[in-house]
């Protein structure tokens, strides 16, 4: 655990307020609008999908982002306002547009954000309906009922706080995740909103979401598949009063504690991964790069043989070759070891004399697995979770829409 | 169809012979052994998997082509002897010998190769004991009982013949293949063999099948993942005594004839993949380099949102817009078209204005089905084969090892 964090249930955030709200966009019976007011004193950072085909939301939120620092973001889930052109962007500025009339801020202080059916367009009355409910209801404590808003095929909300002693000044930092599948977020994540109560500069911000988000967000795989509308939101109030300086031993600090907070909401994801049975983490050891250790991690996460093998519990190291063996980085497969947990397959390419298939077989029943690729050929090492690819991700693939 | 072209029944292909037997390496009640006789005259080309960990009789087939023309290929299913090491190689060469022994031919002139469960030795009495029952079955009719022994999880075997017609004189091309899972060929193929009666020079040859397998086995996916065992041969025994000069008319239809073969191969490799419910040709068009098109199709074919909806008949084309815009290179989705059959879902980037769901439904309702994707930026097209993700798919490779 970082020196100086404290673990703590979900905390309030000094300067946000939060309400959701039933707007039947999709669901019906559920809470699918979310609203989260900021302090006028907040600055934002933030990081977007590499997906090219941005969604409307995404392209309005980055532009808003440039022109002034949010005070309310607006997030609905269902319908994901992805893949509908002009009028899907004009739909999202009307939904900002209505905060902006009821909260007598302007429409580019409302930052919109959107999940769920991709290729629909947003309907724009549930947003005026609930408007007025959502507004009169913003409360510091409700970031568990915004949490559960945000969730498409989710199971269960992620959220937690973190608490940071600071030489004696506490910040908090709270932060709420949705995830579940179309998940290898590139470089960016599904909707992800973390708030502190901390005094930072943007562009000091922004270096500390993208370096936690590349040891978090960025590491993790469900299905491949990179959504069009993921984004990450750190909003910082500034009302603890404790100002974190470029540079310093507190910004170390916290940049530590926010990528704990980070690596556990994206560890959350994967638990919920869609059908997910299992979570697993591939360690990859002794690459020669980099980009070689980052290449065998995915091939291995991402492989359905070696994903179906796991939801079996079968022990199959023979798939596990094959998915490290098949990247295009160079590696000399006769050095290679292989765990899983601490039972070693594989010692310099050969199964190992003391092996047996009980010990594998042991080994995959328990709920989290640890596959660890020690290639002996360099000193990088990259670290992936993912899931198993089970019968029920097929179930709720094949059924999403209908 | 090619020029000259003849479709025909497996045909026999003069100076071949083959045979199978049941030796019970690990399947009981059916042959797991294949010998193939080539003529002294025979000479070979070959593309091997490019997947790092390579299999023993990988090693040595392409070692033994360094040293001499094949006169036997030996080949077993149930067990790949991959990730076996040192003595999977001595294994793989004893297998060898045993055919040496009962032919009178040296070891090198033998190529063994092997497809089924990675990282178990390879047994080798059973070998001993049916050589006596294949040297002495070696028939040239025995394509169909050749073809059914190299299977694995396949459920029908993938045997086709050529015949071309060269101002008069005729050549014969038959080839046999075996896929089902573990199938994103990188510029090899799975199991494939292939003769004809033909004069060709070896370099000749090699060109030959590289231009063919480029354009059939290394654009099809089942999977994504690459197997350990890939080896695509092209025996040419003369025995026709058709010669095919370099550079002539003659090569130039032999290319066409034997491309198409083994686009048949292929497809029927896709057709009979693990799980598969639907046959998917995945058309990319108007891209700016084959790169783009193809890491465009292969996003597309991989992806198991995608590849779950085609599952379900779901014309669910946000999962397409999200494949396409997942890849990296870089596109301009707002001019993107993109067809499902001749169904138009979206253009220039949008929902087409005529498209309406059941236009869509319908059209997944074929077990063929073309995803076209126009993207308007370039002259580049690629096309690649797939197959949906089911159920079974995840049944499949859930129990093979159990």
């Amino acid at each position: 655990m970082p020196v100086g964090q404290i673990e703590c249930s979900p905390e309030p955030v000094a300067g946000i307020r939060l309400a959701a709200a039933a707007a039947g966009i999709r669901y019906s019976g559920r809470d699918d609008v979310a609203l989260i007011e900021c302090s006028p004193t907040t600055t934002a950072a933030s990081i977007f999908t590499k997906n090219q085909f941005k969604a409307a939301p995404v392209l309005l939120a980055q532009a808003n982002l440039d022109r002034a620092s949010p005070r309310f973001l607006l997030i609905n889930s269902g319908n994901a306002n992805a893949a509908t052109g002009d009028m899907g962007f004009t739909d999202a500025v009307a939904s900002t547009e209505i905060v902006a009339e009821h909260t007598q801020v302007r429409p580019e202080e409302v930052l919109p954000f959107s999940t769920g059916v991709i290729g629909e367009r947003l309907p724009i009355d549930p947003f005026k309906q609930v408007m007025p409910e959502l507004v009169s209801g913003l409360a510091s404590s409700h970031w568990l009922a915004a949490a559960k808003a945000i969730m498409t095929t989710d199971t269960v909300p992620k959220l937690m706080s973190r608490k940071l002693d600071l030489g004696g000044k506490i910040v908090t930092i709270t932060g709420m995740a949705k995830g579940a599948g179309m998940i290898q977020p590139n470089m960016a994540t599904m909707l992800c909103f973390i708030a502190t109560d901390a005094q930072m500069s943007r562009g000091q911000m922004q270096d500390l979401l993208q370096e936690a988000a590349d040891s978090s967000f960025n590491r993790v795989t469900v299905d491949s598949d990179t959504s069009t509308n993921d984004a990450c939101v750190l909003l910082a109030t500034g009302e603890s009063k404790v100002g974190i300086h470029q540079g310093s031993q507190e910004e170390s600090e916290f940049q530590d504690v926010l990528t704990d907070l980070m690596i556990n909401l994206a560890q959350a994801l994967v638990r919920d991964g869609e059908g997910a049975t299992k979570f697993v983490t591939v360690n990859v050891e002794g690459a020669e790069s980099q980009v070689a250790a980052l290449e065998v991690a995915y091939s291995v996460a991402n492989s359905p043989l070696v994903k179906t093998a796991i939801y079996a519990e079968d022990a199959n190291w023979g798939r596990l070759v094959m998915a490290i063996g098949k990247v295009e980085s160079e590696l000399n497969p006769n050095v290679v070891d292989l765990f899983i947990n601490d039972v070693c397959l594989l010692e310099a390419g050969l199964k190992h004399p003391n092996y047996e298939e009980a010990l594998g077989q042991a080994a995959m029943k328990s709920e989290d697995i640890e596959i660890r690729v020690v290639l002996n050929q360099g000193e990088c090492s990259e670290t992936v979770w993912t899931s198993d690819l089970s019968h029920d991700y097929v179930t709720i693939n094949a059924e999403y829409r209908t």
